[in-house]
C-alpha cells in the first residue's frame, strides 16, 4: 500500500493547497504515511503565499490509480474532484461547501462545517488533538481563511473564522490587514493570462433549476482596469456559450478592495441577471454594489428567478 | 420557525434512538429548541433500555413537511430517512456509516466517523464541549454501542468503542457484560412478531450499485429455532420484493451467541450471495460462518460483486 494522498479540488484556490498541505502535517504527526497533491496549478495568490513561507507547492496529479486511499479536504462533489475518484477508497473528507455527488461504499471520517474556509476547521482539528503547531502551519490557516473571506469582508465569513483568524495573526506575529491585501493583490496580477485562461480561471458550471449556467469570478484592485479587456472576455464568453451549450454566462469581476462587482452577462437567459439584481444591462454589463460571493449572493438569488 | 427535529433511521435499532435523545440533550445543553422524534416501532431491546432507565420512547413521525430543519443520527441515505426528507432542510448529521444516496443544497454540520456506533461519537461530543453528564446519558450511550457491536464481538467494534464502553461503565457503575446479555436478549424475543413484522424490524434498502437490495438483520439466541419459520418468512420476503421491486433480499438471521449468520435469500440476484461468500444457497440459504455485521461484512462485499 503507497501513501495515502490529499488534495483539494480542481483549479485549486489557496484554501485548496492550504488545507492539503495542513492535513499532511496533521496526518503525518500521527503517524500516517500521507502526501499533499494538487489538482491544477498554482494561482498567483497561492504563489505569494508559498514563497512568502519559503515552502514548495505540493506535486501535481491528474488521475488516481483504482483503490487509491486519498483524503480530500475543500471538496467533496466527484465533478470537481481527479480523474476516477468514483474508484479510489475515500477515508478521509474535511470541508465547508454543500454535500452532492459524494458517495462511498465503506464509512469514513467525514468533517463538515458551515464556516467560511476549510483551513478554519483544520486549526480546530489541531487544537481538539492538542497537536501543537508554529508559525508556518498558523501562516497557512490564515491564509486560507484571508482568501476564502475576502479579507473578512465576504457574507460566508461567519464569527468563528473572524476569530481563529485573530488567535493565528498573534500566533503568526503578522499585521494581518496589510498582508491580506498585498496576498489578494498577487491573486489580481492576471495580465498575462488570455481572456479564455481569465473566464476559465474560477469558473463554476451549475444548474439554475433548468437554466445551464456558468458562474465565473476573478478577483480585481481595480475594475476599470479589467474591463479594458470587456471586448476580449465577450469574445471567449461567447465561444465557451457556444461550446458548452449554455443559457448564460456570468463573469463576475470583483473588486476585492471595495467589495462590489461588475458582471459581464451573455447568453440568451442573460434577462436572469437584470431581473436578480434590479438592475438594466447596458453592453452586456451592469454593476453589482456589494455583490462578492458566488455561493451567498448569487447562485441562490439567481435560481431562484431561474 | 418550528422545533428542530432529531432522529434516527427507519426501523429505528437502540442506537438510532439512543443517539436521537443523546443529540436532543446535547443540542439542548446549548439552547437549541429541538425534539427527538423516531421514524418506525421500537423493537424489545430498545423498550428493554427505556424501561430500565424509565424514560418514554420519542414520539412517532412518518413525514416532515418542506423546509422542516432536521439533524440526522445514525444514517445518511434518504431511502433510511424519514418521507419527503429531500425538501427539507438538513442542518447536521452524526453518523458511522458509509455516505450514499444524500445531499443538500447548502453547507451543513456533518460529522461521521468509521466506529462501531454512532453514541460513540456522542460520546466525544459531549467531551469535546466540556458538557457534564450524569448515569442516564451514560446508559444511553451504553446501551448503544453494546447493541451495535454486539456486546463488543462484531468486527465493526473499534478499540475506541471498547475504552468508551469502559468508561462508560464506570459512570453508570454497571456489570457490562449481565446488563449487556439481558439486553441483547431481550431483543431476540420476537415469538410474537408476524413474518411481515420480523422481516422489516431491521432491515434497510440499499443501492448495490444498480442492484436495488434489502438487507433485513434479526438477533437470535438459536438459529434452528428462528429457522422453524423459514417458510413464512420466505413468503413474506416474496411480498416485498415484488412491492419494493428488489433485485434481491436478504435475511441475515444472527446468533449474537455464536457470532455466525443463516441468510434467506431471494431475488433474480441471490447469485450475488453466492459469488460474494463462495457458497450454494440450498432452499434459498445458506450458512455464513463469522458474519455478523450488515454494515462490514454484507454491503460491501455484495457491492463488490454487484
Amino acid at each position: 500500500m503507497g501513501k495515502i494522498l490529499i488534495f483539494g479540488h480542481k483549479n485549486p484556490d489557496t484554501d485548496s493547497i492550504m488545507s492539503a498541505l495542513l492535513m499532511e502535517k496533521f496526518d503525518k504527526n500521527l503517524g500516517f504515511d500521507v502526501e499533499a497533491v494538487r489538482l491544477g496549478s498554482i494561482n498567483k495568490e497561492t504563489k505569494f503565499v508559498l514563497d512568502y513561507l519559503g515552502i514548495e507547492a505540493p506535486r501535481l496529479i491528474e488521475r488516481v490509480e483504482n483503490d487509491q486511499e486519498v483524503v480530500l479536504v475543500d471538496h467533496n462533489e466527484f465533478t470537481q474532484s481527479v480523474d476516477n475518484i468514483e474508484n479510489a477508497k475515500i477515508t478521509c473528507v474535511v470541508d465547508h461547501h454543500r454535500i452532492c455527488d459524494f458517495k462511498t461504499a465503506e464509512p469514513l471520517y467525514y468533517r463538515a462545517e458551515p464556516l467560511g474556509c476549510t483551513a478554519t476547521i483544520m486549526y480546530k482539528k489541531f487544537i481538539e488533538e492538542n497537536m501543537e503547531f508554529g508559525k508556518e502551519e498558523a501562516m497557512l490557516m490564515l491564509s486560507a481563511i484571508i482568501s476564502d473571506t475576502l479579507l473578512f469582508k465576504s457574507p460566508t465569513c461567519t464569527k468563528e473564522d473572524k476569530s481563529v483568524a485573530e488567535k493565528l495573526a498573534k500566533i503568526a506575529d503578522i499585521d494581518v490587514d496589510k498582508y491580506g491585501l498585498d496576498m489578494l493583490k498577487a491573486g489580481t496580477d492576471l495580465s498575462d493570462l488570455t481572456a479564455d485562461e481569465l473566464i476559465k480561471l474560477d469558473a463554476k458550471e451549475v444548474m439554475l433549476n433548468d437554466v445551464k449556467a456558468q458562474i465565473a469570478q476573478v478577483n480585481t484592485a481595480s475594475i476599470p482596469e479589467m474591463m479594458k479587456r470587456k471586448e476580449e472576455l465577450e469574445e471567449a464568453i461567447k465561444n465557451t456559450i457556444a461550446e458548452r451549450e449554455l443559457d448564460i454566462f456570468v463573469l463576475a469581476i470583483t473588486d476585492i478592495i471595495e467589495s462590489n462587482s461588475q458582471a459581464i452577462v451573455l447568453g440568451n437567459r442573460a434577462d436572469l441577471v437584470e431581473k436578480s439584481y434590479d438592475v438594466k444591462l447596458e453592453d452586456n454589463t451592469a454593476f453589482l454594489p456589494g455583490i462578492v460571493s458566488r455561493k451567498k449572493q448569487i447562485i441562490p438569488v439567481l435560481t431562484k428567478n431561474a
